[in-house]
């Protein structure tokens, strides 16, 4: 199916010519995806969620007092299971440009697409709920004097930014599975 | 290619055969997402979406010191907005199952899910965000006796069952734009 005759030569030439041109279509289409997992595109946002990820789960265990508001623990568990989750992925984006090859097995495709969910899922209401606390620190209670309100905000947003590359990379694997 | 040709009789009466089964392919799977706009169960997805947005917006309300916090400030801001966004398409909805049709026009559906998109993202942040504020007062500092608690987590509650009904309605637009 994946590879359509070149040289029709006997009775029947046009049949087999649509047929292929219709098994073709869908793949075609598949592989315009650019950040699919196993491609370079693809690479790059894991490389990108995994240094964000470290970046606001670091900064946020800098601080002292994290652990006495329930929202930030939330954000470093989130963070870490983010970083575990991309740095697998990393891994075998490596591996699938190393021999040349992309993920298009249904059961891959389903995997990443439901471990992006979840994970951009967490990491999305973990930075929320750690803006809104940041917000009533700073701009409601305006206490910033006693907490350390930059370090806070920067994790908060280092989360944001995880997410914002994991969205492409749920979407675009979510198209594909959707292509096939 | 799923319906291969049966009784081969002539020379030419496949191919026509094969372009209308290709062509008709699909087609079919689009009409198979049942909570698509325009269908009872996407009329039934938004007047859930609507009802639990009311709820979140009147009880958050009803609280008299809400505006002191921004992140419920959000919260009923984001469920003004779905309200509008949801009861606008409950309109739409009954109006295309009053006359037989649905919305398959390519236009209509990137509009209803860039809506959902954006709505759906504010309401789960702005439920993430209340969710991080509740759950400091209440187990974090538990001063719920000088806090309407049960209120903001009523509030929260319903603006996160908002999105558990938004979500369908985006990911099943979404999938029905990327079948056509």
């Amino acid at each position: 199916m994946s590879h359509p005759a070149v040289h029709p030569v006997d009775v029947l030439p046009e049949p087999p010519a649509d047929n292929a041109a219709a098994a073709a279509a869908p793949r075609v289409r598949m592989k315009d995806f650019p950040g699919v997992a196993g491609s370079p595109c693809g690479l790059f946002l894991r490389l990108a969620q995994s240094f964000f990820a470290i970046g606001a789960c670091l900064v946020m265990a800098t601080t002292s007092d994290f652990p006495s508001v329930s929202a930030f623990c939330f954000l470093v568990a989130a963070s870490g299971l983010q970083i575990l989750w991309s740095l697998s992925l990393v891994v075998l984006d490596i591996y699938a440009i190393s021999v040349k090859r992309k993920f298009c097995k249904r059961g891959a495709l389903i995997l990443f697409t439901a471990g992006d969910m979840i994970t951009s899922t967490l990491i999305f209401s973990a930075a929320c709920a750690s803006a809104g606390i940041t917000v009533l620190i700073d701009n409601d209670l305006q206490s910033c004097s006693k907490n350390h309100c930059v370090q806070f905000e920067t994790s908060t947003g280092m989360a944001f930014m995880t997410w914002f590359f994991c969205l492409p990379s749920f979407l675009l694997n979510f198209l594909s599975l959707n292509s096939q």
